[in-house]
């Protein structure tokens, strides 16, 4: 639609934002570029939980314009040897540490690159071993928005970090295992199956509960009622209508959950 | 002041901030019209209360410039045959489902019209049946920030939904009943009175509790003490000085409140 | 790096995320300056903790660039007739009430002049007894981003309020006594000792609780230990890796810490 500009950076981390911690990466990044357009994505991912910023960026990034710079900061090996990076595809940036945060990108773009940010010109001058947000990935976030390119900040490496899929397993012709992998701010239980997974009449197995309902909307539902719905992000879902499936279910991120076609 | 412009898009939902819903949404807006000026009122409704979401939109939306773009989506009935709408005023623009949301909009101003959001060509190719924030709302503001016009959007509509308003009610001569309508963060009960409701000796019972004491300001009572005071969005609101006036009452929105004029 | 310019304009408050407040202090600024920047530092202060305001604002206003107008509104005497103050430095202007918030700025900076806002030309029209966040503060900062002189909002004070520090007292040879002054989203307890205070074997008592270990990085422990760090505010601090150190010594902000060399 409107021009792509390299300007727009995207920000997504464990942060919280009760902190100084938010507000230092955007101080660092202003000082550098003072016209980027900052996004909070969120700076509430679980704390160090990578799956489940993983989960979160992969369902947003593609809403996002053309030549963002997504910031991605889920970081539990701070300061140790694990490598900080930044991957380019066809449309995006992606600044993050390398500890299988951006699998999904490896899985997903067929055109990418990884480079390992070793280039300390484009760092803050004293670089912390607690707070790569604002030492290394805000500054090179910036540097990136004012043209740098990504073989500036580091060589082109092959050995990045991948996780294995959570993929959902095949236990016979009728019978799917699967996974909660993130419980969302309504409560409903995002699950790693999609909607193909679903036949036409089912029992899906969550603890002791089963569920056999599905819905195409919510309000289809009675209130408190809990059902499957295919969600926006494109994974199936357990919700219930206006209240919460997972303190209904007593459910939440890393529960096993069991389809059976019926 | 300075010159007004429709850049502004200012965002009101109940999606919470540790999800991927709110950063979808802004990136929609930025891939229509990468100039837009997005500003957060709040993504922490209550979920699925559009009373207070009304409440929290109409205590703010006067003090943003000409021209503002409010997105307010709060919307129980997504998927289902609720339409969406946009509301045009002489200063403002409100795009939300129509469910009474806006009830305030149309009590508040004189000349307003409604039109029903029905023209695919501005929504995203593919609407999903449970986000309408990113896949309706946003893309609409976003191009109706580029100049788009309502009437391009969909008919006008006269039908749209209006909540009854709660008004407190007179009981007697001196006894008026209303109602807590909102909780802010700091404790204060936000009621349906207003400060003329308050003769100059009163009992306001809330519960058990019986207030008798009026300040003009916080510091003006002892630390945990319970007092009424014109609040800032022109509400009575019950309030503790240091503390929180919904736990020490152990009172929350919703709750029945009786003013006596003594 | 890039030029400076004067339209960014960081806020820092207590007032939370879920009501109009912020909303309303953005549309505020938006009105008189639409082309101000504006960035949210943290809204979610504990509510009129003064200390804990000013840590924060301490531990991330040099990463903004020059000209940064920063806005700190945690104010328990708001309508009181406590003052409100620009603090204008070389680099920064700070609009804060008088109640020591800014009392590091005194410590921390050479030449710095406070001015009171009495000017109610660049306030709302109408001040409201209890949120000067959007009638005075808010358009104070948005008139000083469009190029109105500090001299211009009130006169010179000098008899600003500046609060005793939180230092540390030392008790003998080889203890010093300090203070947590801080707790942030990850459970680290923020301390206001440095890392030149620690000596190479000690012991640091909190409550009954004994730490011993000291690491440069997060990743060098094992889950849950319990160890002294340097933070990247320059305080030492209190942390677990992947784990939370204030909960797992039932520890927080405002208790006493007591560190013994050996």
């Amino acid at each position: 639609m409107s021009e792509s500009k390299t300007g727009i950076i995207a920000l997504l981390t464990d942060f919280g934002t009760r902190d100084y911690f938010v507000g230092a990466m955007k101080g660092v990044i202003l000082s550098i570029n003072c016209e980027a357009q900052i996004v909070d994505i969120t700076h509430e991912i679980e704390p160090q939980n990578i799956k489940s910023a993983a989960f979160t960026l992969k369902s947003c990034y593609r809403n996002f314009p053309e030549k963002t710079i997504f910031v991605a900061v889920v970081d539990p090996g701070v300061g140790s040897n694990r490598k900080a990076i930044i991957v380019e595809t066809e449309k995006y940036y992606f600044v993050a540490p390398d500890n299988g945060l951006l699998s999904f990108i490896y899985d997903e773009t067929k055109d990418f690159r990884v480079y390992e940010l070793t280039n300390k010109k484009y760092f803050l001058p004293s670089v912390s071993r607690t707070f790569h947000g604002r030492d290394i990935f805000a500054p090179v976030a910036a540097h990136l928005s004012r043209g740098v390119k990504p073989n500036e900040l580091g060589a082109e490496i092959k050995d990045y970090i991948k996780l294995s899929g959570n993929q959902p397993r095949r236990i016979s012709a009728n019978i799917i295992e699967g996974e909660i992998i993130h419980t969302d701010h309504f409560g409903n239980l995002i699950t790693n199956l999609t909607a193909e997974d679903l036949p036409e009449k089912f029992v899906l197995r969550v603890g002791e509960r089963e569920i056999t309902k599905a819905v195409e909307y919510f309000a289809e539902a009675e209130t408190g009622e809990i059902f499957v719905i295919a969600g926006s992000a494109g994974n199936l879902e357990i919700a219930a209508f206006k209240d919460s499936a997972a303190k209904i279910l007593k459910a939440r991120t890393g529960m096993n959950i069991r389809l059976e076609k019926l």
